[in-house]
């Protein structure tokens, strides 16, 4: 079983007067969505688009962004999700590194990559008329229908293909776990570029759920949606919890609020005991771009009694903890693999990275865990070369990258730091070049002129050192002990 | 993706403390029933069963034959199916036709087959020694899980190959229609040897569901469950239906029931007329042997406004009516063509009668219906050489073989006749040789020594002619006008 109806097209042909997706004034059925996807369709012809060709997006969530995705599928075409946080270098290397033939921007984004000659912005996209086009029917499990970049220990981001199947497994295993139920609707206030957010958009055309659009977020509207029983569950990450929490009060949620799916690293434990007081029903998650979202959450009757787990993987995914290239006892720390069928098969034109990434059809994850001893996993730290701030994944490397192009700086080392707010936070450790004179500031504006606002730095210390082992390799775990002593305690801005 | 754990396994493993199935007094959790077929598995392998062997179960709905199947998985052993209700000759048939190496019988079931020596009764086979046995972790969804019977035009049953995926697909189908709720629990009172009632195991395990089991069906027990609200979720053919209803009486189901799916034919009007008006949640659904049950089934939100209709195909299932070679426009009747990945690959060690039947990848299911302007299926007629009697199917093909092998006799056809509790029974129309004189009853008397009681027809006429075509193909369409004028609108016991 590889091909398969094209799923709003089926979904739109089995129920078409439900609600498909809506930000809360605007809202459109399955049957309004097929419609204007089609219409989009057919002005992406009138430019050329082609089946197989890589189409970026750099759009905010909203409902043309749905539109557009499903668009792209019609036509066979590859979706590249660019996070509209990123600088115009860092979008152009994505964009050369991918192919991308074409950038639908929202109008407000387009400028940001200035002249480039690949962009659109949807109004004018919308201005073209409509060319023929014959719409794909089916799609192929096989096929990549999305590319989402990240960054791993060489500092330069890589690809994830993400084909039809990881998405449609991703879905049904989460369905499995999760249930499906008919007044269900699903909070995307994370972002649809990443894969958090996109998955949702799946989740929805697959199900014949709809779907609610925050194009940032905003936790008071959010938390009237719930009150009023409009979402029944909600994506989110730690930072997002915490500012719900804090908007709700003393009050508590409806019965039909069933779900709170919260994933991106880590979550702290007097947070999650926080909403365990006021009854929220919280489901720790644990995935990332290369699963295609969720590969392990913790059942409905563990939220309580394996508070801090992420659970068990989802129906028919498997994992276990390798240590040594041997599988690890229980609460022995070792890298989380996983397998199933919502994993990549690999990252666009990368296939050494590919190769050193998945062997025997498991991915090795990079990430430290452990499992008990009924095998609930436990996930004790994200890869030592990532940082999670906010649910945004921050790639120590390429932070280096930047910091090394300075003409002051000899050798840089970054990692992540703990912050109250966002989690984590990237924290620089810098060697200048003999008689080099750059101070904090100038580093941090440099940066910012080169990255995206939450990889710039909270803070940069100038050190002596960096810790290196004999090989000279950078010893990022052990970067925090060059902090001061008297700061440690304290959160970074 | 064709490699998938073990279903048991894995279900055990992610909720070993959940119900898994139950007959109202007894219970077992995942991890109890893993437990349980792990220990039947241990002992079929003592008698020497191994993986790709065919093993017949000759068993009435309980807990042990819902261990049985888990631990022929287990092995790898594919699980012949058997209907408790055909005779010695019928079952000896079907054994000798898939070749199967042993047959596990209830106690009151197994001195049916008399001295076959591949008979092991459950309490023999309870009291042998455990051998050590490799239990299969994985299963490949395109290997064959499970074989059952059916005829056809030719008279002579078929082994429906049903494979893991088969299973799988017709289990996620029917998640993604009917949802998967926390509190459900689906009570099987139609037997596991077909797959109305198999397909209840399977999606027991693969959503982690609690199954509720009747040995036969027990309308006032069944009553009892959905009341106090142990039972959400029932699956029905229309007799069955009925007397449900006749229990009911003025009383409502609770919310918490939330589908009587319905199945096995075309359901009387009426009668789903009477459960609209009682608020039951009839939802209609089309399948078959082939199909690993539902394929078409009627979503929530059309279940009043379509009554009679049996829906759409589920996800990502599809279907179109076929009219001498051409897709029929609506409203036009025609031939059910469906698609699927819980299509059955064949039928067993029959390619020819496999490549009739299925044609790029679609099967041509012989039923009569027609699809109305927005999609949906209706059923008008089942195949003209398939009667559906209380659910059961029974082939006219097979009952005319027995009639013809009666000395006396030099003609016989059979149709189905419309009765009130049954829908339909078996008519059968007979020409006698010349100087013959066998009456109704030693013809019956005849038939019940060699088949199953629902096959033996309700009435037999005597007649000069049978009709056929030019072809002297039996037309049996036509042998219902020649039942006397005044018998016809009768019902038939």
């Amino acid at each position: 079983m590889t091909m398969m109806p094209n799923w709003l097209k089926q979904r739109a042909f089995l129920t078409p007067e439900r609600v498909a997706v809506s930000d809360g004034k605007r809202s459109k059925t399955f049957a309004a969505l097929h419609e204007a996807a089609a219409v989009w369709a057919r002005r992406l012809a009138r430019v050329g688009v082609k089946e197989g060709e890589i189409v970026a997006l750099l759009m905010k969530n909203r409902i043309e962004m749905v539109e557009l995705v499903h668009a792209l599928f019609f036509l066979g075409a590859r979706v590249l999700l660019l996070n509209v946080r990123l600088t115009a270098y860092e979008l152009g290397w994505q964009l050369d590194d991918s192919g991308a033939r074409l950038v639908i921007a929202d109008n407000d984004l387009a400028g940001r990559l200035g002249g480039d000659g690949r962009v659109l912005s949807v109004e004018e996209l919308a201005a073209l008329p409509e060319a023929e086009v014959d719409e794909k029917e089916t799609c192929d499990l096989d096929d990549v229908a999305t590319i989402m970049y990240t960054s791993g220990t060489t500092g330069a981001p890589k690809g994830v293909m993400q084909t039809y199947g990881n998405h449609w497994w991703s879905a049904v295993g989460s369905a499995l776990n999760l249930g499906v139920q008919e007044n269900d609707c699903w909070l995307a206030a994370v972002p649809l570029f990443h894969i958090s957010g996109l998955s949702i958009v799946m989740r929805s055309v697959i199900y014949g759920m709809p779907m609610r659009l925050q194009p940032s977020f905003d936790p008071e509207e959010a938390n009237d949606w719930i009150m009023r029983g409009e979402v029944t569950v909600m994506s989110v990450v730690a930072a997002m919890l915490q500012r719900l929490l804090a908007v709700l009060g003393d009050a508590r949620y409806p019965d039909t609020f069933r779900c709170m799916l919260l994933g991106g690293g880590p979550a702290p434990r007097p947070l999650l005991e926080a909403c365990k007081d006021k009854g929220i029903p919280v489901y720790q998650t644990y995935g990332m771009t290369e699963t295609a979202s969720q590969i392990v959450t913790l059942a409905p009757e563990y939220s309580l009694t394996k508070l801090g787990s992420a659970g068990k993987p989802l129906f028919p995914a498997q994992l276990r903890i390798e240590n040594d290239g041997k599988t690890a006892a229980p609460y022995e720390a070792g890298e989380i693999v996983v397998k199933g069928p919502n994993v990549t098969k690999g990252y666009w034109r990368r296939p050494e990275a590919t190769a050193a990434a998945i062997r025997d059809g498991w991915l090795y994850t990079g990430d430290i865990g452990y499992l008990d001893e009924e095998g609930f996993l436990y996930v004790l730290d994200r890869r030592s070369d990532l940082i999670i701030s906010g649910g945004e994944n921050v790639y120590p490397a390429e932070i280096e990258a930047v910091l090394l192009s300075h003409p002051d700086v000899e050798e840089a080392g970054v990692t992540g730091i703990e912050d109250e707010t966002w989690g984590q936070v990237p924290c620089a450790f810098v060697r200048l070049k003999p008689g080099a004179a750059a101070d904090e500031e100038a580093l941090r504006a440099f940066c910012r002129a080169r990255l995206a606002k939450y990889k710039v730095p909270a803070r940069i210390y100038f050190v002596n050192r960096l810790p290196r082992n004999a090989a000279q390799k950078l010893l990022r775990r052990e970067l925090k002990t060059l902090i001061p002593a008297e700061e440690k305690p304290a959160s970074h801005p």
